[in-house]
């Protein structure tokens, strides 16, 4: 496959971005059908960050950063960049320099499935990163890889141009043609649950408030008085 | 084996739950022979979280949660959740619905071989978790497991009305019968190491503190006044 | 092998240790020409943890931390400990007791390829520690290693009196000899990269600041308008 | 926790365990309601290597095989013995002289949740292992645990004298008090899937087999005729 | 998303898969540009296996093999099952029934980033399989997923009727509209490896015959007499 | 750190070297103290391979194999070489292609910790490999590392010149200036446990013939008729 960098992706709307942040990962991925969340390695730099933007993709090589300079110029503000490696890497591909050079173009954060350095700076700066790693290794700059191709990172097709959301839950893509209606769809889960929340505080159980007990009898379960009375 | 959920266990007596409460991880492990601990992989989703229980126990499938719904009816004020899977998984098995219904009954925490989800809401909430990963995947409602049965959790067997303890070194799980003399080693044990630590920080070595010089030496070591002097 | 502790040993200029911690571990490993870091899983216990010292080196048994009581003898203020196991182990081998006995004579910090408990307690002595795994679980006392020999501690040879760095990117370790070289290159090179900050704040792209694109075009980078004129 | 060997054990029928020995892994846990499978790391030296008997059961400190040598002593012809580490351990504990001591003493086999040596020697004897890795690591004979306890070994329970059986699928804990219940099952089961595959290898579906067409209609599964009618 | 089995896809020309299958999946994955490859984690079941042939693609739950049962029915003569789950998992979710049914409709292997049993018998049977483990564990059929849509398989985006190619390297997935290119590039350079192969064999240093000497001194390699003349 | 690459080393005696190839490597490992061994993880690529060789040393960089080109050429008949990475990787960094030119210059055999690929081919070659993973991702040429300098390969310092010995069991490495006494300690070594053999197959027991008992009573063991006689 040639190394190629693609100028011009197409980015939901950007009113939509705003607002699928506004909502948490874990609900965006259920409104999904229970899609598009990366593997839970994946973890935040420092605590209660988030973040929601247009992804930007990055295929890089092992131990290679040079790609994130290349893609950097292509950000636009309101992007997020989603870095995959060609094979599994921890390396500090990132670190306070990309992300100053990230944020004089308007880079919202970073999700990288790889490692990432100066991770006390990058809180300081308020720059969020969602890794598999922190390590202070440099990389190299001797191999290209790819911009703005589909890669997959972490376990999850990722389309330059998606929207991603990441939380302390993690982080979770949703492709650029169904973010509106993942908007709309997580919204009435998050009022739903509002309601739930508030019965479920007040003492009522789970299986009478989701009528689950006919269910569980047809599926087998069997409550006994005691633990004498289990047999095999 | 049948899926079933057992209504009532015996738990130890909730001053001593109280009084091990108090105590340290790794001091009750201690008293327990180096016993009861939980693998070091179970880490809290919050710093500095506390908990002491009786231990209600799940046994769930693989991206499955539907039984911790039915484990929470059978808790009472001052049990711990504690959730073992039939095999490795690291889905979001409980979040902030769960733990709203959980505290509505009175239980203090959640020990959990998978995942979980909503951890900021939950440390917002003040509601414990150590759990092997954070991840928002969410899960199904159709394969019942078991409640208060006895389990493998994280490498411990569990069973219903055992103590649970956990802090920042992790969780150990004191059998209910030996609550009592737990209690009373840890608390021996945290005495001894006050006069201990008082005798360290004022210099006095280990090696003379734990008279430990004669068995080093009969065990083969020696000292040597320099790198140089070292031969095979 | 024998199993040895060695008492003296050489160690780096105090103002050049002192110096270097001053400066960032990616900071430092760069200026090593990319060496010395240790693997990533070493992670500090608490956030923004840093130490700078001469280390003095354990070879422990698993499950068995007898060498630390020996080593912490024949520190000296300014010291960091820094230790290796024969095998692979996650035990909660230093704890409270022992960092308060270390403290007395001067220890600045803790580097482990193994466990450590006690950790919300060390946190709050400020006792700075970097390891492979929280663990409350006991050691034993009784199978001798060795104290100041060389050691490989997770991935990386360290040999007694090397400086060692740590801070929330990680672990490096600089061989004695050539510290007062790194501490020289590491300022160069952190000069350097606060210009090079203000450039690339200013929206300079790193295509242009590092003049990367002719060495890209030769890679073979080609650059497309938009993802349809991809092919293989 | 005392350290002690258990000298009489009660294990179950021999004729039931033989009998257990001629059928699956795969069937017997599925005939004990899908339970009593050890974690699927354990993995046998050599291939096609088969056992079945009953469990002398050992629990040994990381790095340490004493018990192993007080365990083989306890043996009865056509026990298998069962060995749990206090934490994890790869260890390699047991070679080809234990191996000759345990089958001069009738031991059929060993399941290890540690490292194993000597492998090609063991598998010129025929003397079979399942493990969690191979290594050559030698151990000390220092710290004693204890045999014939109750352990836990790769996620599983297992009491002295449960029936174990092993094959190329890994390795099945039966408890002793159902161990010809599982028989019988196991048997039954087997002879119901020699029905089965008789049809499947006719081209007969499992979706009429199994009769599932209607529980997946009802589960929400919709057939289309190609791709392009997927939308979300 | 809904859970749906799309009955009619589009395969690559079958002399065209069957070409590949006698092609190294190195040398595919080379022919690719170096793409294609899935994690290095899926290992063949026994040594030696090879397969070629059009991916049937299944999305299935953690712990539940429905969907594989839909998936046979589905598969024509020279077809590959290539299965992913939804999160991690290991369970044996496929084993000699599934294979005899697979096999009646003309299926070739199976490639599965979760688990597989009765490995004995399908190797006896000659059904080579790639799995991530080998697990007696058994599984549910309560949850449907998906069947012939793109996927995430071990790292890898697999679309239905992707060529599939596996030996005892590993599994590398060619996109069907790049099949023929990719047969094509594939056996040029295999002739030209051989080329190589002789010359290499023939004591021609690599260096030499790729003429490495020039671009190995500009990327700074310098040549010492011996160690001694090492310097920083 | 420069990239080098040193054209002379010193190498043990070949005598010696040859001798070591008779022995096991859990035997030289023990003869050497119980040190000496790489990480488990490092597992032949066939069964029953051998090998005993001179140590050539790579260093290279993730994901790049240009330095074993470099290394093939400095190469003696009966070396061996092991590569270590900068960084974690299982790149296929060596093939058939490679194996071709080593063998054309002597070279006995690999360590390396990464991945290898055309194992069928090396396995026909009768080329033995010591490797992390099997893996057929293609690597890259473009980034110089390091020829016989000092490395650390899975866990181990190994210096050029060091012999190499592996089999069943895993890799050992003998500091060259060990190597004579090492294989002496390892042939009485041998020798004895000819002896102790006989002793176990004639059902002596190890307690006896290595006269643990006292020891074990003095260590607190104690033995218990039942399982019922145990308390905490």
């Amino acid at each position: 496959m040639r190394t190629v960098a693609v100028r011009n992706i197409e980015r939901a709307d950007a009113a939509v971005v705003e607002a699928l942040g506004t909502l948490g990962v874990a609900t965006i991925h259920e409104a999904l059908g229970r899609s598009g969340l990366l593997k839970p390695y994946m973890r935040p730099i420092y605590r209660h960050a988030r973040v929601a933007g247009s992804a930007i993709t990055v295929l890089a090589l092992p131990g290679d950063n040079w790609m994130l300079h290349v893609a950097i110029e292509l950000c636009r503000p309101g992007d997020v960049l989603v870095v995959a490696c060609t094979t599994d890497n921890t390396d500090g591909m990132f670190g306070d320099l990309l992300a100053t050079s990230a944020r004089a173009r308007g880079v919202k954060g970073l999700v990288i499935d790889a490692g990432v350095r100066d991770v006390a700076t990058l809180e300081d700066m308020g720059f969020p990163v969602w890794s598999k790693a922190v390590s202070a290794q440099g990389t190299v700059k001797n191999t290209p890889g790819s911009v703005n191709v589909p890669i997959v990172c972490a376990g999850q097709a990722v389309n330059p141009g998606d929207v991603v959301v990441a939380d302390d839950d993690g982080v979770v893509v949703i492709p650029k043609h169904r973010a509106e209606s993942a908007m709309a769809a997580a919204r009435t889960r998050e009022q739903n649950e509002a309601e739930k929340r508030e019965k479920l505080a007040n003492g009522i159980s789970g299986l009478d408030m989701y009528d689950m007990r006919p269910r569980l009898e047809k599926a087998g379960l069997i409550y006994l008085d005691s633990l004498e009375d289990l047999t095999d």
